[in-house]
């Protein structure tokens, strides 16, 4: 093993911080998402829950409760929420996007079928509903229930934004945060608010935790196209051969001319893809400066999560979460 | 147009004495069903809201709080709620049962794709909650979070009952509940919740919700079979195509012979079918007296949503929703 694969990223370290609180999180989420009545239920979701995947959106609602100074176990139960929530829009993403693998493994809608991930789905979500009642907090209904809003839209407007190269960079941004960081941002916010936050941190918490996710986001559009370099790979090109429209691709179309346009139109805009398209489409991300323009879009989005916690009070987890940013967008520098 | 059919349901009398509440019902369904950035939404939304269904559940939440007194606003909001609730599960069940037809028209998933009513319904699901937390009651949300998850638990239930002769009245019952009593129920309750009714009244509207619920779903499993008659038409069958276990098939099976048995594993079981399977089903049915028993039990539901009203204070509503109880079975007298 390498040094540099030895050391800690900051995630590894807040989680490490946060380990106990972890641990309640994981116990609360095999005990709420069990069904006494339909053991199909805790079979699609051990299989998704058990894989694991990073648990990055609990850290971020643990994080935000503890460095601002909570002492109560409400936060347990945000967290658990906001997991119920992501796990529910994958099961149902695995069907809209007709996946076969996730987290290496392959999907619940190919292990079981459409109709197990759809309903479970619904099962986690109303699950996720009856964890934050027990908060007693309407304030925290409120903000789960408007993340949860914003991030049906962004996907139903990913659908039609799909193979349609009048996407402009504000529909992007709307289906990024649909994506991503409408729950990045909720897990902080609401971390904030049980732990009775004043104001001003409430806010931070909320516009990083969105800044952090459209940073994430940007950085795994652009390694889609291989990164600033344009590097192929074999897990690169799925956007390009899904028709889906990414900050790279608009970038590229706002500077395109005649003939480049009718290269979108052609693999974009019908799908009618050919050996070669995707190094044709990387030379011309790479003509108009796409790729770098995204990096740098990227890069600005990761500062501004840093800025937003520049008035928080000093904390560990502060410093953290600052790293995090960073870290964000490591994989593009 | 015969007199027969002149003659007004409890159910249009409720609407009609209820009419400006359920127009303001049908407004905010409007607005509420609306997303500035993704029209694909109310395009789907509005096929569905605009062939109107019967609007019953909403109807029985307006009931519960204008029979209990109340006098404010919040009720418009929880029918919606409710509304959107049903909406959504609908939208989900015509991709889990690959439907193509629905309230007489094309369904959704057939006119759009999938993607669109998974995706649709899990915005209207996120609309109804952030209807519910405007209305400041955690136990409204506690009520409706519950019967949500009794849905989809119900859902996923009969996914794994289907094909499976073992399915006895008990998961038969709580199939029905997630398929129709569990969203009834909680539209009375929450009614009369928002109403401040003392406990004995929130409790019988709860019980009148969940009868009534049962009555109605057991009447429709009959009338699959062609009522207590048994006789073929055009909507008949379907349950039996589907492989769908429900009460007539519950009760026909636990009084087979071997041969019997052998029949209900080759259809049901295997869906092996061929034709006159569906006659010679019906001819068992009859020979075990299974729709006549069903009959019976579907009559004893709706007799119970009546009794749960009896303690209830006079009111011309009370009456009717008693009526209601009557009509929900009078297709199967």
């Amino acid at each position: 093993m390498s040094g540099d694969e030895a050391r800690a990223t900051p995630q590894d370290e807040l989680a490490r911080l946060l380990a106990d609180d972890m641990a309640a999180v994981t116990a609360t989420i095999r005990a709420r998402m069990a069904s006494e009545h339909a053991p199909r239920i805790p079979e699609v979701t051990a299989h998704l829950v058990e894989a694991g995947g990073k648990r990055l959106r609990p850290l971020l609602t643990l994080a935000a409760a503890r460095m601002l100074g909570y002492a109560g176990d409400h936060h347990i139960r945000l967290a658990a929420t906001v997991e119920f929530i992501h796990t529910a829009t994958l099961l149902h993403d695995d069907v809209v996007d007709e996946s076969t693998r996730r987290r290496g493994r392959p999907t619940a809608n190919l292990l079981w079928d459409n109709k197990s991930s759809v309903l479970v789905g619904d099962y986690l979500f109303a699950r996720s509903f009856q964890l934050m009642v027990e908060t007693g907090s309407l304030r925290v209904l409120d903000i789960l229930a408007q993340a949860a809003a914003t991030i049906a839209e962004g996907e139903v407007l990913q659908l039609t934004a799909a193979q349609n190269l009048a996407t402009d960079e504000e529909v992007y941004l709307r289906v990024v945060r649909g994506k991503t960081a409408a729950l990045f941002a909720a897990a902080a916010e609401v971390g904030a608010v049980i732990a009775g936050a004043p104001e001003p941190a409430v806010r931070a918490l909320a516009a990083y935790g969105d800044a952090l996710g459209v940073a994430f986001q940007m950085a795994d559009d652009l390694l889609d196209y291989g990164g600033a370099a344009g590097v192929i790979g074999k897990n690169t090109g799925d956007d390009f051969r899904e028709g889906k429209v990414t900050l790279p691709v608009i970038r590229a179309v706002a500077e395109a001319d005649a003939g480049e346009r009718a290269f979108w139109e052609r693999t974009i805009g019908r799908r009618d893809q050919r050996p070669g398209d995707l190094e044709a489409a990387l030379a011309l991300l790479a003509r108009h400066g796409a790729l770098e323009a995204t990096r740098v879009e990227a890069l600005g989005w990761a500062g501004r999560a840093r800025d937003h916690l520049a008035g928080l009070p000093a904390h560990p987890i502060r410093d953290l979460l600052a790293a995090l940013a960073g870290a964000a967008v490591d994989r593009i520098r």
